[in-house]
């Protein structure tokens, strides 16, 4: 099933981190989308966005929601969500924690999820029902329990102190933290078992689609920030990722 | 003037990326260096910094002080300052901001930084009085203000929420936060000129002797958390690096 979608997806997403690397260390023309500046878009994103589009509608009718440019709107059928370049704060910055997602949702439930992680050439994959892998070695999440072990969340200083409560309910645990930029590395090294689990009030859809399934394929959960299933066939925010073992205490610690 | 110490810390450094490269996925021999866990050291740092003190016993008579294993105190005279491993936790996690780097200082003085990111293959390096590069292009870092640029911050969140006055003084000024962990990684984004200034309150010599130099011949500015000159000859804590323009700002908002 989806042996097609999925290879199709694969060589996208090595294509995209190509371009990636091209821009990632010289001018990468910069823009800002809000008033504020918060979030930024370069030449790669968009760059990569309309390849996406045009590399999938070679060979599906499927509709195409990508964050900079869409062919479809979220709603039931097959949608594929892409997010050109997932952290792209990180890559302006130059942390390599940028990497390029792209998911199949079928009537709102995500089926296959592909992320490339170029600078470490790291291919991520899963179909639903058929396990998740790193340039082809099965993916296992860990067993381990919150104690001693570490949560990845946001790495801007500003949203970590706008929720001290979560921090301490997760520090009472008695888990260690760390964050880095970008939802889907952080996602991968949950599905990768470095990380016993990953969460962000603010995550979108196109941020977390594909890891979805490459963390729930790996032995994991995926949840909303308040527990509940996700529901693709709309937007939505935040979601927690987790090797399952600490699943339930992370919802209680960001409820 | 130090033609042969440079060299030879470069080799050294390559050496120390390549043995960075060989553990960084597979089974790291984690041990916690403190009864609470905080500070994390693995084979590779280990081995490093054996590497590093049988390649420079070979050339010279000087003190070696290295993160994991010494051959002298701190002091006047010739040293060199090593940190195997600068970012063991993110090496530990799997993020790649995990760099070598290695110092000659000359009586409290760095004179040679030499810092190596094997991820992106970077190879920084400098001399005073004679220019930053990396992998031997000139390194410069931008004239910007804080307003609408990035100052990096520690990645832990518990050390954010137990500063959130410093947070708070640095929003005010405009500026951008973001996070990653590793004191050298975060400081050759500085030189680069990607970020205006990275300030930490607990930083060590070993985790920034060598980016000091990096980042002055880069044209910015070291300084301790405090706005005074740093003594390399003796033990301290907290540091201040930015891209001179922003410097006096920053140490006003770490006060």
């Amino acid at each position: 099933m989806y042996e097609t979608e999925l290879k199709i997806a694969k060589d996208i997403a090595l294509k995209a981190g190509k371009i990636m690397l091209e821009y990632f260390d010289g001018d990468q023309g910069l823009e800002h989308k809000d008033i504020a500046g918060a979030t930024e878009v370069t030449i790669a994103d968009k760059k990569i966005n309309s390849m996406v589009i045009k590399e999938l509608s070679k060979h599906f009718d499927d509709g195409i929601i990508g964050e900079e440019e869409s062919t479809s709107d979220y709603g039931s059928g097959r949608k594929w969500i892409c997010d050109p370049i997932d952290g792209t704060r990180a890559f302006v910055i130059g942390i390599p924690s940028a990497t390029f997602s792209l998911a199949l949702v079928v009537d709102g439930v995500p089926i296959i999820g592909v992320a490339y992680d170029p600078f470490l050439d790291k291919l991520y994959w899963a179909t639903k029902g058929q396990g998740s892998f790193c340039n082809g070695k099965p993916l296992a999440v860990s067993g381990n329990k919150l104690r001693g072990h570490y949560v990845l969340m946001p790495s801007n200083p500003k949203k970590i102190i706008a929720d001290t409560k979560l921090i301490n309910n997760l520090l009472e645990t008695g888990a260690r933290l760390d964050s880095i930029y970008g939802a889907v590395y952080k996602s991968c090294l949950v599905a990768r078992g470095r990380a016993v689990g990953y969460l962000e009030k603010l995550v979108n859809p196109h941020d977390i689609a594909a890891v979805h399934v490459i963390v729930e394929e790996a032995g994991g959960k995926v949840t909303g920030y308040d527990g509940r299933e996700l529901d693709y066939t709309k937007p939505f925010k935040g979601a927690i990722l987790s090797n399952k073992v600490c699943h339930d205490e992370l919802v209680r610690c960001a409820v």
